[in-house]
């Protein structure tokens, strides 16, 4: 049954994500945004987004530019082994599979930049990810080259942002399947981001399961924290095979290149993997967490999980 | 299970409809309207609407200002003995349950108001509620003292209303509970319109049953269809008891005076009754109807009301 409510939401979405191009661009049309990728929580990739936000961000895929502007900020970087943070492990420790954090440094931004192109000193994967709106809490100093918002969405939303948050990483880290009570508009600056994607509906194909949750220590040994907290968390990483879904239409992929924007609706579940350009400059990100006072399809999604639970 | 939907719905929209006041009316401002009530389906009066909207429609409480302007235009008139046309009704010819549908004459619109002003006549309830686009279609040389559209709304769905209705009656007639696949701007000209309204979650707690459809004949008799054809329809009329509803929570009821404008998501369930106004002109009313590329919460409704019929 709910198989089939996730086939009729791909009759109304369609089944790709569709790739607007800039003169189809709805910026400064707040109402085209709203009616076309809002209303019916439709995600959607802009190109030419950077270039029509007139951003100055051309000069990011140079480490010294980056160096020089903010390299003595401090920052807060996530390393693991591996680069699964948030993720269900197998922990060889303890023998069992738990939710791993990162473990939390903060260190210089260029002490950040120097650590992830060294790769081969054993310190782990460093990944600048949180999502404290870290962009404007970090690395201020960046807005003037992109914006404090997105002026299309604020207006659409009703809204400035609640929070701006930096992506800097490469391809050795990813995000596991979940999803943000958030719409979402992510810029890519540079390399190539690539979402797997699933709507709100969708989560009872996901297998979730709980675990304790554990975090990484400075030697990148996890600990399982103490008191235990379980952690109810889904195993699907952006290169699961499609058997690791549930029945069910295939997850929606789409790629998302330097120059471009994704609005991912509120609730979409989503799994992201990165690469670094040609030159081997990293991928950066930025991305727009925009509050609605309502998000419209919460108590059906609530409904259907209760469903799963149930069934 | 569902009744927990729809108590969840009412914590995101509200228990009551809201009352916009003209300072707060998002004429011009589409994105706002969007936001506000067509992303959340949440319905909404908009107090001040006809003046805002600079409608000259003043003079159609003067019956002979009508007659004069349209008075010899073809009209589609609705009768039936009681007032309910479109609704589960016994049959006491065949002793039944029937989906009882109106006589429809067409006859001039002078002779329409002098029908409906007439009540004595043993004429049956005649009501101008053809939903033909009548306004447009019958009445065009009306149009000039509203508009073809409503300009915020035309923006904000992006594109013109597909239909653009009259209505005029008196408080023998009465709408039974329905819903309709368009967005709905309803503006009441002169009188009162009292909706009875539930989300569209909600059509598992209204015990829709099947009857024979049958049509009022001349003599308004009814005469059932051959060959046999079921309606499935929901028994519930403006001034049916809270009992008459299934469990949940009750429906809102919203009154919409003259001058006002009822915005009505698409597939919300209503129930209409109206009144005259206190010098005893007929209650007038003009909807648009606005379609839209996808109705959001269609799937999940449809969801909804696979489940009812199956548990």
């Amino acid at each position: 049954m709910l198989v089939e409510l996730s086939e009729e939401l791909r009759e109304l979405i369609g089944t790709r994500v569709e790739r607007v191009s800039p003169e189809d661009y709805p910026m400064g049309d707040a109402a085209g945004f709203l009616r076309k990728y809002v209303v019916p929580s439709r995600p959607a990739v802009f190109r030419g987004a950077v270039e029509r936000e007139r951003w100055r961000t051309s000069p990011w895929a140079n480490a010294e530019y980056l160096e020089e502007r903010v390299g003595d900020c401090e920052v807060t970087v996530a390393f693991t082994p591996d680069g699964y943070a948030d993720a269900l492990v197998h922990d060889k420790g303890s023998g069992r599979e738990v939710f791993a954090q990162p473990f939390e440094r903060t260190m210089k931004f260029a002490e950040f930049l120097a650590a992830l192109k060294g790769r081969e000193d054993g310190g782990g994967v460093p990944y600048l990810s949180a999502q404290n709106s870290s962009l404007s809490s970090e690395l201020p100093a960046l807005l003037e080259d992109c914006g404090v918002d997105v002026p299309f969405a604020t207006e659409a939303f009703g809204s400035p942002p609640e929070a701006v948050n930096i992506w800097i990483g490469d391809e050795r880290s990813v995000t596991t399947m979940h999803r943000d009570h958030y719409e979402n508009l992510y810029f890519v600056v540079t390399g190539i981001k690539t979402f797997m994607l699933l709507p709100p509906t969708d989560s009872f194909r996901l297998g979730m399961r709980s675990a304790p949750a554990a975090r990484y220590d400075r030697g990148l040994k996890l600990d399982v924290e103490d008191p235990l907290r379980l952690v109810r968390w889904c195993p699907i990483y952006p290169n699961s095979p499609p058997s690791a879904y549930g029945p069910g239409p295939p997850p929606m992929q789409v790629t998302v290149r330097a120059g471009e924007a994704l609005y991912l609706p509120a609730m979409w579940l989503h799994a992201v993997s990165q690469a670094s350009d040609e030159d081997g400059h990293p991928c950066i990100a930025i991305n727009y967490w925009y509050g609605m006072d309502m998000c419209h399809t919460y108590p059906y999604v609530s409904f259907c999980e209760k469903l799963t639970r149930v069934v």
